[in-house]
């Protein structure tokens, strides 16, 4: 099952994708739609007004999440090829929900970086609220996974010795198109699934999960260790090698570029950069 | 003039504070109250039902903001005397909704951590949406203070280079009981007011908002650069001096202690350490 949230002239609403049709799910959005409990069961049977898929306009899939928790080195390939242990805990950091934007939106530069940068992620949804959960209650508290481009600004992230501020510019941050449910992924709620990104065409970075040293069930058990997590929160599970600040020499996103972030199976978004004040 | 949120039969609520009554601001907590636009003239000629102070159940201040930052280091006398340079820019970190309590309510102790701490601090309440805040729009985004402590994990801290998990346990942050507007205050938007925290009567933290390196008019114009900031989003001003941590030898918190973290003329958290699964 794939559920999207889309905008609408009244405002955005939760659909379920069949197949060249858009299903209103009665609720305003997937978050406050998972938020309904029993949203498996409503969306089997749902019978609602319809929209056309290709011409839908993506909102963020779930726009105002309590929680996008986002995890550093998360790829066991890339962590021991920058010659670094495998570390026994999750570094999480956190983005405010006000940084997210639609799947196919422009991503807008800010004029005050020079260092604008990409990083593949994919997300789970979390489907219901959940602490200190076990696996099987992890397992369970998954309702799918989406595509997530963890927009950065490196020159703001290295200021000071904590992340958040080079992870929290307003609007950067796509995340869509679709929840998918675990049971349509090779690997169920542990996906083994290629993720992939690339700039102008160009792949930058190409990894699959499989490859994940926290996978999303431990994640969900281990967030949840310290605090609840709410439908529609979303965990953010890493990137892998490739990003632009580690490139020699450094590549970073300018505006003009169009960025395609796709993992199989799962979705692909598509955004082009503008410039800070730039009408295109 | 002073507002508050409590608790009642019917849900949280929005409150002026009047001598000894509490008057019903039509809106159901704080947050939801400044978000109406024109709080100040609403707040000036309400005449709702009203509640008894001295037996009022305080919610955290803002139940739900969309953002709560919290700044690093940032007392001056404290970063010189730990022989540090001071820095440029502030260091900023978040904690999500869910870890704000009530005034007086009780901070349950995980039993996760062995290193359970306090930091008294000064919040900024913001009034109104900014971006890329100039000084003026800044100074006038200021609705008020409150007072915060921002309770950490010392050990969780400091398992990965992100402080983030030490930072952010369910339900253990106290925030309030009131929003202060800042005419009420020495030095206005930029108090300069007395700040201290007491363990089982014994002062712990003692010092002066006039000692900060950025101040909270600075704080918002920096953080609006790269986020929106809005109606009852808070920003926690950093702590000085004397956590348990840094103690010789340390001290933390064990369960069974009451922490008084009060602010001149801008209020008084008293809350009890419980020890998880310890009724009292």
């Amino acid at each position: 099952m794939k559920l999207a949230t889309i905008r609408t002239a009244v405002g955005t609403r939760a659909v379920k994708v069949d197949g060249d049709r858009l299903v209103d799910l009665g609720a305003s959005d997937v978050g406050a739609f998972l938020a309904l409990g029993n949203w498996q069961e409503l969306a089997g049977s749902v019978d609602g007004p319809t929209y056309d898929a290709a011409t839908a306009d993506f909102a963020p899939l779930v726009p105002q999440p309590s929680k996008v928790v986002c995890v550093g080195l998360n790829y066991r390939n890339h962590i021991q090829e920058m010659g670094r242990e495998l570390p026994r805990y999750p570094t999480l950091f956190s983005k405010f929900a006000d940084t997210l934007v639609g799947a196919y939106d422009d991503i807008v530069r800010p004029g005050e970086t020079d260092e604008f940068d990409w990083e593949v992620e994919l997300a789970v949804v979390v489907g219901r609220q959940v602490r200190r959960a076990t696996t099987d209650q992890a397992e369970a508290a998954i309702a799918g996974f989406t595509v997530f481009n963890d927009i950065t600004c490196r020159d703001w992230q290295f200021r000071t010795r904590e992340w958040l501020q080079g992870k929290n510019w307003d609007s950067t941050t796509p995340v869509g198109p679709y929840l998918v449910t675990p049971d349509e992924l090779p690997g169920g709620v542990r996906p083994e699934v290629g993720v992939r990104l690339l700039v102008d065409g160009k792949v930058m970075q190409e990894d699959t999960t499989a490859d994940l040293l926290f996978d999303p069930v431990a994640l969900v058990e281990y967030v949840s260790t310290m605090v609840r997590l709410n439908p529609g929160d979303l965990i953010a599970t890493g990137t892998p090698g490739g990003v632009g600040h580690a490139r020699k020499p450094p590549q970073y996103l300018v505006g003009g570029e169009t960025v395609v972030t796709e993992i199989d199976g799962v979705g692909r978004l598509e955004n082009r950069v503008v410039k800070e004040g730039v009408t295109v």
